[in-house]
């Protein structure tokens, strides 16, 4: 790492202008959150593995921008030679370049990695000192990787209709008329899940995302895919091709862009699909702002504003525009790929019970195993501390007093297999999704975390450090998995042994938490930012509280963290109300550094409310959970919960066991039963 | 009305430049929320009595914009020359004047009536047509106001140290500090309740609020008090000028702000304070910013800005400043006013221990009128409904059989006194807390309503017009009186009768959603916006909600409506965290329309909680209930509240009859005692 930032240094210096400072975002070319191996600039750089953060190498400094789910973990992997900057509590990264790099600063960026929001936000607060923001013309953290894993070529997959449930023409219509209505002539779309869900295809670039490194353009007639060919096969061609969509290579995207902003685009373009019917609503905008309906909407001047999403779309395209003529808003496909279809809501629905089968099963699985290798008291029971060296040495039998000595050098020589560790157990949870229809794959890294581990929040264990399992202490997962019908996401928290009375206040106040938000009732209009009080109230009575946000929506066979809307304390969260038929999760939590974690989380979906009045004729929203798994009943106190709280558990218990019962053997059945039986106070 | 318009019409006619509107705010030169009866010009010129609203003028149209608590009341006053515009559902008046106005619209406003904020984002908002904001040199609704109300000339009060709690001269202390913090050498206070916060005084120039008319300007070295000084005893001239305030004309700020600008104001003044001792934080931001501590601030030429608050100060004094010069900033006053001191909690709590006991004693009084006179079952009884006619003409006695012709001619003759009207009710309600210590007047004029009128959220019932009380109606008051101690602020809800299913849902509904913010605890830094939600979330489970905010700041012998916090689904409640020591109402509310009407409220003092943990070392706030009154149990349906609910209230009206016996008889003690018996479910 030493020897990275001296030579990032050197580079920084004989670059043209010489640098005060680089920039070494997270993100790739698409701002994804998950990033493609070679893509993992700043974790190359900084040694830290999170999924999000933001480097910066000063000429003497090095520091490292994260979020409080990261906290404890970037502690813990940053060298000495790395700050670690909080966000929330240290100056945001923009204020501490402005106050602390000299007047007249060069910072330089990829600007292929940069979005063009931050990018300005940062030109605005670097103005006072007239300090510049420079594009650097190569990625600089490139150059001094040696060994950068090569780039995937990974086959693109039709998603189809069956499982999509809209469209590729549909899509391509919905999103014309959007133009028309926003007076633009195209749009850009940068963003790998946008890409998938407007075309209807799918790929495994990108670990855990079913994406495709790729970029679309669309203009009022043509359509554009700028991908490596290699990666696609006659049938995704012809899926394109019949959709009017011209497949061009992956790196002339910026060339394109370029004769997109002079209007010479569309002449590049071979393939050519039906023109687009306007509907009512369009051809009314038309009428009202003066543009003909009939005829090009190009020909009369009015529509010549190229859309780019500024959040989302990077500087290095955005450079290639006319900034008069850009279009700057979130990109209509956001909210689209939001709003869930019947089909694609048909499908989460029944990937969600499959899912909740194999987190049964799993649950099933390590109570044995917990009772036998560890001498645990298991799921239901609750012990006492477990002398674990003891039961180590003289798994399950160990109350058998008739053991031979072979049995006993047949114990001792499996004593490692029988070693459960964070990985090795979750392996097994990847093992009963693997076996259900339609899985393929992850949908995140599992957090399969033990103890103290388990207050790191986005906690990720490797095979050879990762720690065992221990009867006496929480083991908090947190995974999911892709299915072609749909992405899940689910947290449980369990103890095998004997939790402290502190451990069961925790869990039970964020169950309250967890089921206060899964039970609101709210008014059309109402955003995440609102509604994230409800889950924290109950922690908060107690002064305890957790440091990431609420709830993130979910694709269907997509990227596990979805946006545009979002639970959370943050401003973001304002941005867009929840909508019926949305997907969102709702996982409050409770952490002690060093000690354990806590965290519950379901998936819902958004739904009209079936409220007895409809006060100011708003509408009124509610969720419906669609994840199903116990919780553990010897984790919660009883006595701090409500009946109406104590209602709903008994009332979701019993429809885990309708839902999960056709994929459960008799004996899964028959544990699920005794997990789920009415809660008694 | 139409004449005043016609009137109006022609003065902006001939007005150079000639206006295509004029807009009349409700606000007075101090950006009042209660305004005096001579600066009721929007009510003048439009007829519409409610304290908030903005009504605008144009060539051929009359609008009012109103708030959510003023749609029903505003509809039924407004004649049909106006237009009524709904704030939240039609466009905001500035986007409105954008749309509807011509290109080059000169658009008319009284700038001692407009705040800095208002009238920069309105300017804004005109830009894109030019459109131009212009400043009329006479108020144009004041030279069309035939018999406007004369000048009052009230007499300035001192406002002793044992009930401010904090000297003037600590007070010009802390604002002096803040000057040199911001590098201000001077702040101009234009809103009334700062200037009486800050110099402790009072008077009675607005109804319902003890305030002077008056501004005040503080420099690093003078401070002056501009008021008509025939209102200045020689008392309070010895108290200013201790503290080393000189007394300037009202009319003199104009000029004297003008003076401030170039600097040359602190030459006017002729008494003189002792100069500021600086704090250590002060000194330490002087030496941080390389200001030198020791010899004037003002000649190293550093400390020369002036600091005005952009939501109060009015455009006109504005103006005379030079705008590079100017900090715009909320003033320190606000918050400083707002976190009280320890004088100022203990006298909110003894004021409302003293209006509870009042407040007691009208429902005590109210319960024998209601069943006297109308034959109501009473505050205890759900009776079944009455035949009012009757009850009418043989009140009280009507059960007893030995009636003299004699005294059936009383009756009747009686008749008319035993009539009760939401004034002579609320009229007996002012008597009771007239007879207590400290009694100072009402805090805002009562509303008093029955039925339908209690969905009127703000109404004002008059004398002549007003309902009468109706033992098969609910009725509503909201109330609350100036003490030298402190000011309160009360609702209840009551029905003597039978209340319908429906009513008790909805009681209970807004009681549930009163008891979850009372009750909440929360981080230092939370917002009123985010805990808005906390009082809907039981009205909305039901499809229930209610237009208005749900708590606001209360003053100390102040106003009742005070800032700069606020409980509310508006984004002004973002700006500022609650903190310890400050008050806030806690009143959510239902209401149908042309039916009735409930709202439940009690000031809460912000306090530090005594949480078991403290998570993230932010300290956990909670809140004081000091509002003592018991709710209706007759309303309240136990079956919908949860175990937690109910102690909560048992609680509170054991406390009650705890606080409030030292002030009452026997005989309402006995009545208090059983209202306030534990629920039982």
């Amino acid at each position: 790492m030493a020897d990275t930032l001296s030579a990032l240094r050197s580079l920084m210096a004989s670059h043209s202008p010489p640098l005060d400072a680089l920039v070494v975002p997270s993100e790739d070319y698409h701002q994804s959150e998950y990033v493609s191996a070679r893509d993992k600039r700043r974790e190359f750089v900084s040694g830290f593995t999170g999924s999000a953060g933001l480097a910066l190498v000063t000429k003497k400094e090095a520091l490292l921008w994260t979020d409080g789910r990261y906290f404890l973990q970037a502690a813990q992997e940053l060298s000495d030679q790395w700050k670690l900057m909080r966000i929330g509590e240290d100056p945001a990264v923009d204020i501490w370049m402005a106050d602390n790099l000299p007047k007249d600063a060069s910072i330089g960026v990829d600007p292929w990695c940069i979005s063009i929001d931050t990018a300005q936000r940062w030109e605005r607060a670097f103005a006072a000192k007239q300090q510049k923001l420079v594009q650097t013309t190569k990625n600089l953290v490139d150059e001094v990787w040696i060994n950068r894993p090569p780039a995937e070529v990974n086959a693109v997959m039709v998603h189809p209709l069956e499982f999509a449930g809209r469209s590729v023409a549909d899509k391509l219509k919905f999103l014309r008329e959007k133009l028309v209505v926003e007076k633009a002539r195209g749009i850009i779309f940068t963003v790998l899940d946008e890409v998938a869900w407007l075309y209807n295809i799918r790929g495994s670039d990108v670990a855990y995302c079913p994406v495709v490194h790729a970029f679309a353009i669309v203009t009022s007639n043509s359509a554009f895919f700028y991908v490596d060919k290699q990666k696609v096969s006659a049938e995704v061609k012809t899926h394109l091709e019949v959709n009017g969509i011209e497949i061009r290579d992956y790196t002339a995207v910026s060339s394109d862009v370029a004769l997109l902003a002079v209007d010479e685009l569309d002449a590049v373009s071979t393939v050519r699909g039906t023109s687009t019917e306007l509907t009512e609503e369009a051809s009314k905008t038309l009428s009202e702002t003066g543009v003909r309906v009939n005829g090009s909407s190009q020909a009369d001047g009015c529509n010549d504003l190229i859309w780019a999403d500024p959040g989302s779309c990077c500087y290095a395209l955005y450079s290639k525009l006319n900034s008069d003529k850009v279009h700057l808003q979130q990109s209509p496909v956001a909210l689209a790929k939001a709003l869930k279809n019947q089909v694609e809501l048909e499908g989460l629905r029944k990937a969600h019970i499959r899912d909740g089968a194999a987190v049964v099963q799993y649950l099933v699985w390590l109570d044995e195993k917990m009772k036998d290798n560890y001498g645990a008291s298991g799921y239901f029971v609750e012990g006492h501390e477990v002398n674990k060296e003891k039961h180590l040495i003289f798994p399950s039998v160990v109350s058998s007093c008739c053991i031979t000595s072979l049995e006993f050098l047949n114990l001792m020589l499996c004593r490692k297999s029988l070693k459960l560790t964070e990985v090795t157990a979750s392996d097994k949870l990847e093992g009963f999704r693997a076996s259900k229809e339609n899985f393929r794959g992850l949908s995140f890294p599992t957090i399969s975390s033990v103890g103290p581990n388990a207050a790191i929040i986005h906690y990720c264990p490797q095979a050879e450090t990762c720690a065992e399992l221990d009867p006496d202490k929480i083991y908090l997962f947190d995974s999911g998995a892709q299915y072609l019908d749909g992405t899940t996401d689910i947290t449980r928290t369990v103890h095998f042994g004997k939790p402290s009375t502190h451990e069961k206040a925790c869990y039970t106040a964020v169950l309250k938490g967890h089921i206060a938000l899964g039970n609101a009732t709210f008014p059309n209009g109402t955003n995440g930012h609102a509604l994230d009080i409800l889950a924290r109230v109950p922690l908060w009575k107690d002064g305890l509280d957790y440091r990431h946000g609420t709830g993130h929506g979910i694709g269907s066979y997509l990227n596990v963290h979805e946006g545009p809307h979002l639970i959370s304390f943050r401003p973001q969260a304002r941005n867009v109300p929840l909508q019926a038929s949305m997907t969102v999760t709702d996982e409050p939590g409770y952490y002690e550094d060093g000690k354990f974690g806590i965290r519950l989380e379901n998936v819902l979906i958004v739904k009209e409310a079936d409220t007895k009045f409809n006060f100011g004729d708003k509408g009124y929203l509610s969720f419906e959970h669609i994840t199903w798994a116990p919780y553990q009943k010897k984790l919660i106190d009883p006595s701090l919960l409500a009946p109406a709280e104590i209602d709903w558990l008994d009332s979701y218990h019993s429809k885990c066991r309708d839902m999960l019962a056709p994929y459960l053997s008799e004996a899964e059945k028959e544990w699920l039963k005794k997990a789920t039986e009415p809660i008694s106070v």
